[in-house]
């Protein structure tokens, strides 16, 4: 069992280049014992992007704060907080910062991924 | 893709006899099409708390709004906003709201239980 304030956790080093102006912090992952999904929190900075991809995993995600877009197939739909979105494996998706304060959210996804 | 505000959902009905005052919402799990864990926001009343109890499955928490402790083995702790709680299996656990308004949380667990 374990409890921390998701600030106090250490932000993840990024190495891909699409992403712009992003924070990601693990909340619950191997470091806390979860051997099946991973809770992060995504911090996106104003007039930043996560890249624009898909993959064959899925997304449970949950806006915490901020404004924000979601990019799909389907073209741009804006997030608020209490937002909660599902992203199919294989669904072409991208998070931005369409606001002046950063944009929150959780995304959970597969151990290993 | 699936974008939902988390109060539009519908309450599950709840037949547990030991939540108080618990409100359960599913915002991605079978019906989004979520194959491999579950996505629930829970919103207990004030004076209101979940079972104490463990099972063989995880939990992953996120503390959103308002003032609830933690109960397990180890005693009672305080969460707070912003909080992230791992629950191991096996492990003893109970959500009580301590506060005076709504206690909100994110809380995912496997598919399937």
């Amino acid at each position: 069992m374990k409890v921390q304030a998701w600030r106090k956790v250490p932000e993840e080093p990024i190495s891909d280049p699409e992403l712009r102006g992003v924070h990601i912090r693990i909340v619950a992952g191997p470091r806390e014992g979860a051997r099946n999904f991973v809770m992060r929190v995504f911090e996106v900075d104003p007039g930043g992007h996560t890249p624009r991809h898909n993959h064959e995993w899925e997304h449970e995600v949950f806006v915490l704060a901020g404004e924000g877009s979601l990019v799909s197939a389907e073209g741009e739909r804006p997030l608020r907080p209490g937002d909660a979105v599902f992203i199919a494996g294989g669904e072409d998706h991208q998070f931005r910062n369409t606001g002046s304060q950063a944009f929150q959210f959780i995304c959970v996804i597969p151990a290993g991924k």
